[in-house]
């Protein structure tokens, strides 16, 4: 069987868990990792058995015997390295966000376009196996059409104070998703934003001029309403649920539970909160977004995520921040 | 056992409703009811076995053994039968709105300040057994401080486009319900409101001037955020949700699901809608509310939503209204 | 309106709670009360407003208006007022059972059959409305050909040993109902039975000779499976559960929850546990009953559940008392 | 770090799947893998990049570096296999049964107990993060004394008729897990098994000698009563629910449904099916037992699940096989 020759840039945490799924993708052969940190990239190596250690991605780009990379380093360095691997002719899945300005990411978009490759943007979300079901209901006609959306999405805890500082704020490193998450299951366009937002979980992050609650009006061009709220704390766990109301029907999802049991006392009956973060409530998401990353590439497909969809989703995520500044709905239109 | 003398006005659905509870309720002597309507009044008369029957309200007003009345006739007549009973000291349930215009609320309110009567608001979703215990636990601190509100409310079906038109349109009809519930769960006062809402249900209602989709933020004044969606039709039933969540925890609850079995086929596993309405919806709640309100009478004391409440939900109305129509959000201010 | 003239026969609880049904439903004329209790007889006159009161069941029998009797009176009264109303060509509803040996059931059956009036045992829980629909659904097929019944059904707390002394034991005063249930679900007939009981809950039930705690197994003549549990104590309120499990699917019920409010902590989420007592539980699956046995009496129909419904659950208790006693399995033929 | 190295003997699906756990184990090395089909050696092989390939265990077992071995081979295999892989000082994990004879599983728990190495057997449900929970919430005592077990145990489809002849029957091939649970959830032996059961699912199974619904009590030493019931055809897919009542309170379980999606439309609200099978089902527990397997070798600890567990579940089998057959209750010391 071929098997595509694949190689990670990044060996944080979500890079390792790149690593083991894809060791565990029959189509695929890990065969090259890199990272700054020789102490990542040998301890990844002998857990996974892996001969070629790189310390430079340049290095790895060098390997004509690559066919694709999964780009997992810090976002800052997404753009410069997928305008070095375009270049190189290599495939690419890059986490998201592209980059954090429009001009790198068309840049980067614009490299790829030349080169040709493929390129496959990290929104997990879409290959969840709920989320993605509730598409597959929505688009078959189910619940007719689309008239309002509501996406909850809190985190656990809040991020240490350096990466909030680093990470574009809320709107580019939390909502992005959410916007994605609108754009994919109603398959429609943003034409307002309106926010209302303050930072209430932790008043540092509001001195680091940023924000932790958000409640966020998406008005789609076909007029339907997407309601977005956003809590950087939720201490009963990673809070994802999204509900789709339409015309016909209405389809919505419950928060997937640590484990499925039941206590009943004489006060209450208890159940499990949901489980704690990405990691484990995406666990399933990651695999299929990989393993459709690596079929794409090898049956010559078109991937069902690209540049085009990151690129919206950062200048959605522009809209906002504008709106919270100005206090005002923005077109769309205002921030192309 | 004493019993407080209680008279009706107006039998329609929700005043017959009224009667019955009334009826079944202890404390309270059903000794009269009027409508405009002789069938009305004599259907309820054989029905309930009540002995004084009025086609004039005026006339119940003046038997001084009538101690107090409910109030359920069409809402345009409300300010008008208020200031009248006011003044013939009878204690007052009044269905909400108090009235449409904030000139004849200020009005009515005056000759209840003056009579020195009990006023009693009939919003009914306060007395929901699911809604007072959740009001309950976040008052007891079980959720800490509220970051934000969701507050989820579609009617089955929208009324007729006669209905509509004489309602003061969706958020004086509607919504005010909802506006309540945000005041009552969070113990907090608006500051801004932003309302993106059309028509997508049925485009008369859209050419009569009113929406039937609407999402709404509002800003509270303790930086809370409540998210409101509204739809005038949900094909699978009335309703009802509000999520609640705080820095300690979150509450929400689920609709009343018509029953509780579940059917398991090759295919899915089917459970039951809500129920279809409001009255089978709010039925312990228009029981618990008909009977605070007479003990409120009985014991001299305050009622727990009155004059005030209904005044700053129509002013709500009025600030949404404003921001749908100039598109920017509107500080309640603006409109008091 | 012709509305039927109706008498209650004692007024405990069960009797009061009746009353006040039979008082809101439009077609019934509560027209006359009957107890040994004179206070009882006058607080309920008082608060319902019944002129006919009295302390002699028979004097309400003599009356030739009364056209039917509805027996709430102890257990042990039952067989002779049935005898008598039944000659008194009264219909009559009694509660369950109908008495606790076979001759006089045989008897009172007898009479009932001799006088020609209508017989509605009170069953409540076939007036369930989710245990109605789950019923109509088996029987339109939709689980195919049942395979397996499992009956939970678990009081919760013990009543006093008095009661016990005096009730005719577990089978008899509790799991009497869910045999009913097993051939209400099933419409089938038990075949043999095999018990495994003791008293786990309180030891003083088991020195007054009865069981507490029961497991129970019903091969019943299609060889469909229903397997019952009993408690006597479920510290987190009644727990009243059907499963049928069948050729083509499944159909259960979830308890009915005191409301529908879930509470998330950082540690776990709570919910509401079952209402606490029959009274609550089957609070429209009374006023379900008793219309439908005035409606059966009106429209000259044959009431649903009947004398012979009460004579099988009679002696099935009776297979299950032996099947306990000689620790086998006892065939249904057995106790005919 | 050091990795145990292991062996596997069986590449069946269960051997296969155990192999790609063992893979993904950090602390193990899959060192060899064995089969009698050299076409299931090589396809592993290949996919896992495993180097020592046999196609006689016995080999295997001569390989003195081969710390421990994980046996899935066909059940009249084990007991053989188990004795020659204790002999060779090898631990051991077995999918369970041990054997279908009391006189072979007494053999190889000889065997085992003369060499001294660790015996795991496979009883994978105790591995489940729901039911590890909820046993240990009983053993903390949150429920107090367990009175009821309710242990629904259903597959979703009937396995071929040759399985069936050779598996050992109903009781020893598919009870034998619930036999388990009970011992398991309750800290509890067995007194009596009484057994009403038949073939309604599939006569032909019924003419092979064997059963395919069943309904079985257990009275345990303690006096909780376990009630088991088993279906080898639940359409809706694999039930597994266990349900633990007691003194304080009660623990269950729901299944694992195959999403986290709810639909409604004007009908009713549809979600998802349990997962189908026992792979899907109880993924995580086989990744937990395997690890705690290992961690046993490697920490020098007793398995928590070992030769006495699989002897006594056994020996349950043959009770209720006799309970069936003479239709009785059978006492657990006549078969010991």
């Amino acid at each position: 069987m071929r098997k595509l020759r694949v190689g990670i840039i990044g060996l944080g945490r979500i890079g390792r868990m790149h690593a083991r799924n894809i060791k565990s993708i029959i189509q695929a052969d890990l065969a090259a990792i890199s990272d700054i940190s020789e102490e990542a990239v040998n301890s990844v190596a002998e857990e996974l058995q892996i001969n070629q250690k790189y310390y430079d991605y340049r290095e790895m780009l060098n390997d004509p015997s690559i066919e694709a990379v999964v780009i997992c380093s810090s976002t800052n360095t997404h753009a410069q390295i997928i305008k070095e691997a375009a270049s190189a002719k290599k495939h690419i899945f890059c986490e998201k966000p592209i980059a954090l300005t429009i001009e790198e990411v068309n840049d980067a978009l614009n490299s790829i376009n030349i080169s040709g490759i493929k390129f496959f943007l990290g929104f997990n979300r879409r290959f969840d196996p709920t989320f993605s079901k509730m598409k597959e209901e929505i688009k078959s006609g189910k619940i007719g059409t689309p008239h309002l959306a509501i996406i909850t999405s809190r985190d656990p805890a809040p991020p240490s104070l350096d990466y909030v500082k680093s990470s574009g704020g809320l709107f580019l490193d939390m909502t992005i998703h959410d916007f994605d998450m609108a754009r994919f299951m109603l398959n429609d366009e943003p034409y307002e934003i309106y926010v209302s937002a303050s930072s209430l979980v932790d008043p540092a992050i509001g001195k680091a001029g940023d924000v932790d609650t958000a409640a966020i009006v998406i008005t789609m061009k076909s007029g339907a309403r997407v309601i977005i709220n956003n809590s950087r704390k939720a201490v009963y766990g990673y809070d994802q649920r999204v509900e789709i109301f339409g015309s016909e029907g209405m389809i919505m999802n419950q928060n997937m539970p640590k484990d499925f049991a039941f206590l009943s006392n004489p006060y209450e009956t208890q159940l499990s909160n949901p489980v704690y973060f990405f990691i484990e409530r995406y666990k399933e998401a990651y695999i299929h977004e990989i393993e459709t990353f690596i079929s794409c590439v090898m049956q010559d497909e078109i991937p069902p995520v690209g540049g085009e969809d990151g690129k919206i989703s950062l200048l959605m995520g522009y809209a906002a921040q504008k709106s919270l500044t100005e206090n005002r709905p923005v077109k769309f239109s205002e921030v192309i």
